[in-house]
C-alpha cells in the first residue's frame, strides 16, 4: 500500500463529482456559452465578495494571468522571496510578463510587515520602471502550509495602496487558511484586488482553479487568459465537478487535524523536527536523520510513503482527501520503520 | 429553433463521451501519473506516426508551445499571411516567444510552392536573426478549410527542411483533410517536424488538443506548456473523452457531405456565391446581397442561423456533429427567408 | 586606391566637424545640460516641422526607440517586407517591442496604395490584438535608394491614420529623398507622426541619429532610449559634428549626381544592367556576368572596388561624400577591368 | 559658482581628449574598420586581463548586453537588492533579457559571503528556469562607493562558478576600486567572466564604456549590441578621447582624496553624519537636520552646490576631475552656510 502524501494536488475526483463531470450542461466557453463555467465563475467570485470570476486550467495560468493584466511591463513584482509565483512558475513573470522582481522576507508569518512592504516599493522615476504589484499567498506554501490573518494581510495589503499598488492574492489554498482561522474566506479576500484559489487542490477537484477580481480587471483577464492558450470550450465537463468541490469543503478540518497527527507522530521519530502545522503541509527537518531531503524520501518512497525533498534539509508532507486516518497512521508506521534500517 | 454553424467548436460530448469523462482512470498529470492522458497521447502520436504527443487545453495553446519550442527569441517565423496562429492568437507569437514574422500568400490551395518558401527564408547574418520556424495549416481554416494535399505538404516542408528550418503543422482539423483526401492522417504528418490537432473541434471533445513530435521535442514543450500554465491535474477526465473522440472519426464524413449541401443550398439564393468546400467549412461571399458580413450574420441570426463574419464580403458556416442533415435544411430555408425580407 | 562604395555609412568627418567636435560646448545629457545636444535636437525638429528631437546613438535605435514608444506589447507593426527595420534590424521589433509583423510588397515606387494599407490594418479583437504602428521608409533603401513623393507618403500615412494607427517614417536618408525631389523635408515629414533620420550617413557626421514627433512623444522615447543603453553623457562631442553635417546638406546633390554616372557606366559594361537612381543608391543586376552577387562583390574587390551584395544577383553601389568624380570614373573602369578578365 | 558633484558622469572632456577627438583615426565601426575604437577595445582588454573587447555608448549598455549574452530567457539573475543593474536602468534584465531576478543583501561591504551566493542559486528543475547569471559590483555605488577588495570577489565569484554560474562584475568605477585597494585592475577582474567599466564617469571621457570578456563571448555581445541599437559608426570620434581617459588615471587618488575632506567636512557639520569613504562617493545622512534628503538637496543647490538624494534620509556627494580643491573648501562652506539658514 502506497500513501501519497506529495501534495493535495494528487487527490482523485468523488464519484459526485464524476457524476457532476458527466451531466454538465456544457457550450462554448470561448463564446461564453457554456452554464456550468459561467456558474462556477458568479458563485466563485460570490464567495469571495468579489464581482467576477475567470475559470483557468492551473493555479499557475491564474496567477500569472492575475501578473500580467495587472502591470505594465518592465515594472517590479513585489513579493516574498519564496513564493510560489517565483519559485516554482519557472520564471514567468519575467517571461511572459518581463516584470523585474523585489524580494521581501515574509518570515514565519507567511506575510511582511507594512514597513517592510513600504521600503520594498519602488517609486517611478527617470531610472526606474516602478512596483506595479504586490504580491501575498495564503496559505504560505513554502513556510509550512501558514494561514495568513485577515488582520496580516489587510496591513499589508494597505501598504500597498497607500502608494497606489495592487494587491494579488495567491490563494491557492486559500480555503484551507480560512479553516484554519475559522474566518470566512470573503474577509482574507476583501482588502486585495484580486485571488486565485485552485479547485484541484485540497477541494479536490480534478482540474481547474479561478481567478476572482473586479469586472474590468477580469474582461483583461479573460484577454490574458487566451494569449496564454488557456481559453477552453465545453469547460462545463471540468467546472461543474468543480462548483461541487467549491461548495463542499467541510472535508478541510479532516485533512489538518490529520496534518496534526503527521506532525506529532513524526516527531516522535528520532532524528526528524515538526512543528504543529496551521492547515494540511506539514514540514519536517530530517537533518536529524543523517539523511538529505532526497535520500529521505528516496528512503520512504521504498516503504510506500510519498512525499517530496522541499530544500536540502526539509520534507513536506501534504495530507489530503484521499488520505484517511488510517493511511496517516499507517504511514507514520512506515517512517519509524524505514529510519530504523 | 437555432442552428449553429458558426464553429465546429460548439459541439456537445456525446453521452459516450460523458460516460468517459465519469469513469476515466485520472492521477496527478503533472507528476505524468493520469493514466488517460498517458494513453491518448501515446495513441495520438501512433496515429500520426510519431513518437510521443502532449496534452493541451487549447489549440492556440498547442500551437504556441510547439512554435516556441522550436525557436529561439529573435528568429523569424515564416507562415501564411492568414494563418491561424497569427491571425487569431493575440500576436502570441511576438508576445510569448519573441518572433518576427514573414509572411507568404498561401493561395486558394492552403500551401506555398517550395520556391515560396525558399525566397520566404532568411539566413543569420551580422543583421539578421534567420528563420527559425515555418509553419504549415490543414485544413487551412481562413482559406476555406481546404484540405492540402501530401504532395504539397511534403514539398513545401523539403523546401524549410533543406535550409534546416523545422516545420511545424496547424493541423486543427487534419482528420477532415485526411477524411477529405482519403488519406492516412500520417502520411500527412510524414514530412514535418510537429503536428497540433484539436479534439474539440470536428471530433466533438468537450476540451483539449494535442501536441505530437520527436522525443525530445515533446520533452521540451512539456516544459513550455508548464511555463504558459497548462499544466492541469487529474486531466483525464477530459483526456478519457478526447480518446473516445479520436477513435471514432467516421461522422467527418457527414460533416464535409452537409457542407456541400450548404454550399450548394446557399449558392441558390440570389446575392450569394459559394465555392464546393473540401471539408465542413464554407465560406460564402455575401457582397451581392447588398449586406456586409457584420450585417448578414445578423440577419440571419434573426432566422436562427448562427454564422461568423469573416471578412468584409465573407461570411463562415462550419458543419459539425450537432447539426443533423435537418438542420442543414433548416438552415437554408432560414437565410433564404432572411434575404427575402 | 580603393573606392569604398559599401555604403554612405563609411564618410569620415570633414575637418570642419573634427572643429566642431574640438569646441563643442558639452554637459550630461542624461541630466539634459548637454548644449550641443539641446541644439541639435531643436534644430532637427524645426527642420521638419516637429515639436521636439531626440539624439540617439545609430538609426536603429532610432527607430526602435520609435516602434517601441508607439505601441503596446502584441500589436501589429504593418510595413513593407524589405522594410530595413525588419529585414537587418535583428527582429527587435518580436524581440524588443513584442510586435507581430504584417507586411506588404510596397513596389518598385516604395510605397504602398492606400488600398493596401487600409487592407493590412487589423482592428483590436477577441482573437486580434490589432495593428499598433505603420511605417514608411524613405529614401527606401532595399527598392533602390527610391525617393517616395510627398504625396505617395501623405495618401499612405491618411489610410493609417483614418483608422487611427500612428505613423513611423525611417527617414535615414530622408534628405537624400528631398534632395532628389526638390521638396521641403518639413513637407516629408508633415503628415507622419514620428520620423528618424541618420547623420552618420549621407549627411557624413561620425556618429548618430536623430527621432522627432510631438513632445508628449519624444519624452517618452527619452525613456525608451534610456531603458535600451542610449542614454550619454558628453554627448555634445558627436552633436556638434552631426548639427554642421545637418546645416550643410548641398553635397548631397553631387552624390546623387555621381550615383547616376555609376549606372550609367556601370550600365555600359555587357552583364550588368542598372536603371537610372532617384538618389545615391545605384542597386546593379549582375546575373548576365555569369557570377552571383558574392561572387561579382568579391571579384571587383581585388580590383579595388567596394560594394554590398543585395539578394542573389543584385549589388548595391553607394555614392557618399567620401567619394570623388575621379573615383568614380575610376571605379567604372576598374569594374570593367574586373569583368574582362 | 556652482560646484556639481551630483556625479562623476558630469566631467566635462580634458583639452586633450578634445584634441584627441579632432585628430582620431576613424572607419565605419559597425564594419570593424575603426581603428581608434579597435585599440579601445584591445587596450580595455589587455588592462583588465581578457581577451577583447566592446565599445558601448553607455554603461546601462554594457550591463545590459553582458546580462543578455550570458543568460536564456526565463533564468534567474542573482545580484545585490541595491545592484545598480536592477535599480537604476529602467527594469531592463527582464524587459530585454526575460530575467526573474534574486536578491541577496550584500552588506556594507557591498559583497555577498559565499554562502550567500550558495543559498542564492537555484538548480533548474521541473519547476525552476535556475540561475544563469551571479553579477558583482565595483565600487559598489548605492553602498557608498565601497571598494571591494579581490579576496571579496573571488571568493563570492568562485561560489558561484562551483555552481556553473558565469558572474559578470559592474565595474562602472572599476578603477576607483583598484586605485583605493592599490591594486591592479586585472586583478579584480581576473576570476569574473565579463566586466564592464565607464570612461564617461570618474575617467572623465565624454561618452562611452567598455565590456570586456574572452572571445568568443564578445562576439556574441556584439551581436546584442547591434540588436539594442548601440552600434556606432565613426565611433572612433569617442573613443579616441577614451582611450586616453584610460591611460590617465593618476587623477582618481586626488578624487579620492578630496572625497575624504568633503565627508570630513560634512561630518563637522550639525545633523550630517558621514563616514570615511573608500573612494569618491560620499553618503551622508543627513536625517539629523530636520530635513528629508528631497530637501536637503534643494536647500544646498540655493548656495550653489549640487548633490543627489540617494534615499529617504541620505544624500550623495561625487567627486570628480572638475573639482579642485577650491571647489570643495567653497562646498563645504556654501553647506555649512546653508544649514545655518
Amino acid at each position: 500500500m502506497v500513501v501519497d502524501l506529495r501534495s493535495d494536488t494528487v487527490t482523485r475526483p468523488s464519484d459526485a463529482m464524476r457524476e457532476a463531470a458527466k451531466n454538465a450542461e456544457v457550450g462554448d466557453d470561448v463564446y461564453r456559452d457554456d452554464p456550468s463555467v459561467n456558474e462556477l465563475e458568479a458563485r466563485a467570485a460570490e464567495i469571495l465578495g468579489k464581482e467576477a470570476g475567470l475559470f483557468v486550467p492551473s493555479g499557475t495560468m491564474g496567477n500569472q494571468v492575475a501578473i500580467r493584466t495587472h502591470t505594465d511591463r518592465g515594472q517590479e513584482l513585489l513579493a516574498d522571496e519564496h513564493a510560489h509565483v517565483l519559485k516554482w512558475e519557472l520564471g514567468a513573470v519575467a517571461q511572459l510578463s518581463s516584470l523585474q522582481t523585489r524580494l521581501l522576507d515574509f518570515g514565519d508569518d507567511g506575510a511582511p510587515t507594512p514597513e517592510q512592504v513600504e521600503n520594498g516599493i519602488v517609486e517611478e522615476g527617470l531610472h526606474e520602471a516602478g512596483t506595479g504589484l504586490f504580491c501575498l499567498e495564503n496559505t504560505h506554501n513554502y513556510r509550512g502550509g501558514v494561514a495568513v490573518s485577515k488582520a496580516e494581510i489587510d496591513a499589508a495589503a494597505a501598504a500597498a495602496h497607500d502608494h497606489g499598488v495592487p494587491v494579488h492574492l495567491d490563494g491557492a489554498r486559500l480555503f484551507n487558511a480560512a479553516e484554519a482561522l475559522d474566518t470566512d474566506p470573503a474577509a482574507l479576500a476583501e482588502n486585495v484586488d484580486s485571488v486565485m484559489f485552485c479547485l484541484s487542490k485540497g477541494l479536490g477537484a480534478p482540474v481547474g482553479s479561478v481567478l476572482v477580481g473586479d469586472e474590468a480587471f477580469i474582461d483583461r483577464a479573460r484577454r490574458t487568459r487566451k494569449l496564454f492558450g488557456g481559453g477552453m470550450r465545453q469547460a462545463g465537463i471540468i467546472a461543474a465537478p468543480g462548483l461541487l468541490a467549491l461548495e463542499n469543503r467541510d472535508h478541510l478540518a479532516d485533512d489538518h487535524r490529520r496534518a496534526e497527527r503527521i506532525a506529532e507522530g513524526l516527531g516522535d521519530i528520532d532524528g526528524i523536527e515538526t512543528t504543529e502545522p496551521d492547515t494540511n503541509i506539514v514540514v519536517a527537518d530530517v537533518a536529524g536523520t543523517g539523511l538529505n531531503a532526497e535520500e529521505f524520501v528516496g528512503r520512504i518512497e521504498q516503504h510506500g510513503v510519498l512525499a517530496v525533498a522541499f530544500s536540502e534539509t526539509t520534507v513536506r508532507f501534504t495530507t489530503n482527501w484521499d488520505v484517511s486516518d488510517e493511511d496517516i497512521e499507517g504511514a507514520i508506521d512506515s517512517v519509524r520503520t524505514a529510519m530504523r534500517d
